[in-house]
């Protein structure tokens, strides 16, 4: 695998700028599993609908897109006004993911102070850094994260495969490389250990089936389909060794804020003593937050996410079908809040702490 | 409502026999929401791939279903290993509903020692007993069930309606008319109590998007449709004040084995304080397992049923789309089994007990 994932053998991104640094290209992840389409973004609009539209999506991802879309922004104005307005547009195209806001402020930062003529070029190299920090810290995560694999493998003498179950998409296309959850099952994978994964649809905008399903066999990495219902049964009789996912926001006390139903696995391997661990870069921790349950805000997105299902026909064109009756009202809640008290333990870049205040203190003495 | 479910304002059960007896209708519900369509079925094979391919399904239509397979192939050929044959071939559609050996137990008992000419009479008398029974079952498990909702509705001094989450579809649908674990929410509706139904979609085959949700809106009954990830957000954020769910097999200590997902709800419901309640009719329960987690069989079903998904299209046929890579494997477990620790309490035509066996003692003590 080498430095980062591959697709069709070659390694990829999710984003990088293109035209010799005047637009940026980005996979159209609403096109996945079914065609693999890359698109140009060559304004700050055209970013904040890519995010809003999910054509880019995952807490680390949005960072990433919305710092790009600054350098846009300060490509055609570099006014305050202008990269505040832009600013502004862009924290409003999702409500969640803390990793967004962190970005815009991280731009911002960068050009403060600079005359105007200087803050295009700065905040590419922001953009720039924004993402390699991602790569590498993503690889970090997988560093620490695939010992918890390694010493599954170990205690079950390799005798058959090492079983985790994802929720989502918290993989390659959830960040700039590596992913955050997945990193780990592509470091063990490359490293010759058996391992498998349990995927989890993830309804109403099926990431998993999607997305993470599409991701594995890429790499090569031996996976399972399940409806979301699954994970329980399979926890109840033993076929999960360990519970991986992403978060979009952990407070500073260790609640951790994923994709919605992440809460439903997280409550079921507590029931079965199975091991549940949070992946996430240090950019997805909001150390203003105490308490994720009322903290947070929860996105709500439109009904026509579970009233309608994307898919391919027989005849190979990519249609929506509904499924509901029509007269049926939908609630469409995006996120749900795990509490760390569910929580195994966090991996970061630093490495794997306690889901508390006090286990971050460890990794992080300089936010204590 | 009066004596029973309407679809259009007009009383129906899901089975019925017709053609002056020579055959049964019944509503194919593979086709729901989209098309109200009967179906008539005139041979035990017929019935066999209704209920395999689940046009009739819910533990005890499926019941009753088979009941009336016998009757059919007692016309044909009433003899003994005729009659063995049918029943081998009825109960091998379905492993997990214990209600189908048993309805297909109660018709050869009633056929035994009987004079080959005078079977088919038999069997058509006792099939029509086994739905009169089944709808005076599930009326009486509304009024018991019901009044889980009208205290709720007292404590909260009617200021805001009661919120009932079920899953799957436990309705009029899945049974012979007025449902089990809907039969309360019928009841409480028509008392004039303000009770709302948060529907989870229930995939792989969306029995709750494409059924409960098309009942509910034809008896009236307020109602939300969440995809199955969104229970647990609901729960923490007190939107829940009971669960109610069917089953399709409880042991005789109270386990209960109903539609994959149930579990992950039930051990949210007791995180979050909130009763789960399970209701069925006596001829669901297995009173010869005591373990339901090792004991009763998990129905694997066709990996396309998660694979791919049925709707309408913007031109308003139904048809599937795949939303899977197609090299993904998929398991489709169609069950799983909630420890009766989790259950508030069992709903039957008898009362409301605790999920044990000595709970199940005091409503069927012919039985202990």
């Amino acid at each position: 695998m080498g430095p980062g994932v591959n697709v069709d053998g070659v390694p990829r991104r999710t984003i990088w700028p293109t035209d010799g640094g005047r637009s940026v290209e980005i996979i159209d992840q609403t096109r996945l599993p079914h065609e693999f389409s890359i698109r140009t973004l060559a304004s700050v609009e055209e970013v904040a609908v890519a995010i809003a539209t999910m054509q880019v999506r995952g807490a680390p991802l949005i960072g990433a897109a919305a710092a790009y879309g600054l350098c846009l922004q300060a490509q055609a104005d570099a006014s305050d006004s202008a990269l505040d307005a832009a600013a502004e547009t862009l924290r409003a195209t999702r409500p969640t993911a803390v990793n967004l806001a962190w970005a815009l402020g991280e731009v911002r930062a960068a050009l403060r102070g600079l005359p105007e003529s200087e803050r295009e070029a700065a905040a590419w190299r922001c953009a720039a850094k924004i993402c390699d920090d991602d790569v590498a810290g993503c690889r970090a995560i997988g560093e620490h994260g695939v010992k918890l694999i390694e010493e599954v493998w170990r205690q079950q003498a390799q005798r058959r495969p090492v079983e985790v179950l994802t929720h989502c998409n918290a993989g390659w296309l959830a960040t700039v490389d590596w992913g955050t959850a997945l990193a780990p099952v592509y470091l063990a994978h490359e490293r010759g250990i058996d391992v498998h994964v349990w995927v989890g649809e993830t309804r109403p905008r099926n990431q998993g089936a999607s997305l993470t399903a599409w991701e594995l066999l890429q790499q090569g990495v031996p996976h399972t389909l399940i409806a979301d219902n699954v994970g329980g049964h399979l926890m109840q009789h033993g076929r999960v060794d360990l519970c991986i996912t992403g978060s979009d926001r952990t407070t500073a006390t260790g609640d951790v804020c994923n994709k919605i139903g992440t809460y439903l696995k997280a409550v079921a391997a507590r029931d079965n003593d199975v091991p549940f661990y949070v992946a996430l870069p240090y950019s997805s921790i909001d150390w203003s937050l105490s308490d994720g349950l009322t903290q947070i805000p929860i996105e709500e997105r439109d009904g026509n996410e579970v009233r309608r299902v994307t898919g391919r026909s027989d005849d190979g064109r990519m249609l929506e079908v509904e499924i509901l009756p029509q007269a049926s009202p939908v609630a469409n809640f995006a996120f749900d809040v795990t509490p760390a008290r569910l929580v195994s333990g966090l991996i970061t870049e630093r490495g794997i702490c306690e889901a508390s205040r006090q286990g971050l203190a460890t990794l992080y003495p300089e936010r204590s």
